[in-house]
């Protein structure tokens, strides 16, 4: 999809297309709009980066606690949005072993009593084997600092995310 | 419902039932969770209308742009969320005539052309017969001032399905 088609849609369009950059936030998306024309997926990805950062921390932390967790209940039973499906599958979670499984689900729970939000990573980026370990290491990080660090991985996912719709290197030029 | 069971919601039960007090954004439910314990009704909505006048102006045309058209393509569809489909049906505007239907479709797409989001009214409040007329005027408010009333209709809405949830009067004490 190029630039051009982008910066024609009308918001409906626009929220249909881009409406999950975001993991079940299209508000983003939605708002981002008003900020048309974009350039080029740089240009697009600072508008949703800049809204998050927007936010007061309350919605900073509901953007957070919109995402699923890793290896979690949503997982097993099929409903995760289509993105995250595919990021989680394409990250091995899907053929977990049990102890595994058990494993993310407890540090999983342990996470989400200390921040109040869900553990979020850009699965797409992460070593599956790696992951208990960051969860584990994060799970000790001071809550204002994990806040950051979390957030930074929500962009990571969009960057990915827009990337893939514009059928772009995320690396960028 | 009561306060103590909403207080001791986790914030994954907490978005199930109230992430569409702003439709389609269940967000903003995720986040006023972060300022939990609530009182009671007005203290609840408090904080959900806190964080939409938090939000930049684009977040606020976002969260217009999440409603769908009054008597729109998705009532007839069957796409509305249960919230509005319920108002909207409720509102009579599931029994309009096709010329009824196809004034407010005309005043639907000059009020997007003109301030990009959608026309948004508590159906609830409103007499069916009224709609077109109350459309076409404020098809002719300056943008800023349209902005306020639409938000202040998204506000209307909030407090209706807020009530309903906690199954309180919405006129309150």
């Amino acid at each position: 999809m190029d630039m051009e088609k982008v910066n024609s849609m009308d918001f409906g369009e626009f929220v249909d297309v881009f409406g999950n950059v975001i993991e079940r936030c299209p508000l983003i998306a939605a708002a981002v709009w008003s900020q048309r024309p974009f350039s080029d997926l740089e240009d697009l990805e600072k508008h949703f980066f800049a809204l998050i950062d927007a936010l007061p921390q309350s919605g900073q932390e509901g953007i957070l606690r919109c995402h699923p967790d890793l290896a979690g209940r949503e997982l097993q039973r099929g409903t995760l949005t289509a993105e995250s499906q595919r990021e989680q599958s394409g990250a091995g979670l899907t053929s977990l072993g049990a102890d595994e499984r058990l494993r993310l689900a407890e540090l999983n729970a342990q996470y989400r009593a200390r921040f109040g939000f869900p553990f979020v990573l850009a699965a797409r980026l992460t070593d599956p084997a790696a992951m208990p370990r960051e969860l584990a290491r994060r799970l000790h990080c001071p809550p204002a600092q994990e806040l950051r660090t979390a957030l930074g991985e929500v962009k990571k996912i969009g960057r990915l995310r827009l990337a893939d719709l514009l059928c772009v290197d995320p690396s960028g030029p």
